[in-house]
């Protein structure tokens, strides 16, 4: 897995507060305190973030902002992960099971 | 970067049209062909994807079902970011920017 | 309520399998046989279509567009509230009931 | 038009700032101020917000959570709308124009 990626996850687990994370410090163990709900609306909101921060560089807008946006949604989306057990790296490993010709491809046929 | 992460990138810009994607044999190519807003669209319904199925879990469901829903998600991320002629790499640098407990801390106070 | 609201109800309603729907002839009633997802589906769907819609009146597209997403928002917000046993007229009296300045304002504190 | 929508729209409209809508007390003068990115963010929010409380009922949870939620959606639709200088009426017109089961089955064919 990438550096990065492990590292963050890292910092992500750490913040639960069964590890000892403060919610009252972290804004991630703020978001473990909150549970699911807060946790998945950020998915919403930062998926519609992207897309507004997409059009705007259509529109002549800075790619940054853009890639603000995509980080911001991969991160809540580690957070969402970590939340329910999960890991990056099985995120990653369902990514390789399709990749290739043959599973790009496989999408395709779901239609 | 994730050796898959850098092979799926890999495949995504080999369905560009200028690189020879072909939209009659590839999903991808065909997003690539449709435009921006279809590929936006993918990010937006990937998004609620992800979130029915993180209920789905907390109701009993499948783990098996979010990780796919959350790869779907990512998927869509990365031809996205393809189409905006941005890298995967782009965005784990502005997440390694922000790694680290200064960096995630600085989203709090973004509050 | 507003005669067309009244109206579209009615034939939601009608396209409910119970009342007769057939999901061979009706999209209404093929959404209510595939159920809770598929119908939550669209209301992401439809939600990231009318920020598209938006986004692009500001970049000198046409206001139709716009309307022809949101009336779409609103008609399958209408098809799951039929599928939840829910009327417009009860969303109508959530939104009378916060109407008027306070009401209005209220939204505010609640921040 | 629904009394309710009609008074609704008139305290939105009231709310703009050239009509004297105070961003200091009134939340809907508040989106106007933050403008188009505010405002569709919301229309995002909201829609995952219904979506969680839709699954929520079918878990067993209270009807009057997605109401609220969709009250919400629909109120957020009415602010931009009115931010794009449209009326819930053209909304309406347009589900109007749409109505009967001419007008529904039209959306079957559209895919």
């Amino acid at each position: 897995m990438s550096e990065t990626l492990k590292r963050l996850s890292a910092v992500i687990e750490s913040r639960k507060l069964a590890n000892g994370g403060d919610p009252d410090k972290s804004y991630v163990a703020r978001l473990f305190q909150k549970g699911d709900d807060a946790i998945l609306k950020k998915i919403g909101e930062e998926a519609t973030e992207t897309v507004l921060a997409a059009k705007d560089v259509r529109a002549g807008g800075d790619k940054s902002k853009l890639l603000y946006e995509c980080a911001d949604l991969w991160f809540h989306s580690m957070v969402m992960l970590a939340h329910f057990d999960l890991k990056p790296q099985d995120v990653l490993d369902e990514l390789a099971r399709r990749e290739g010709i043959s599973g790009i491809e496989e999408k395709a046929s779901r239609g």
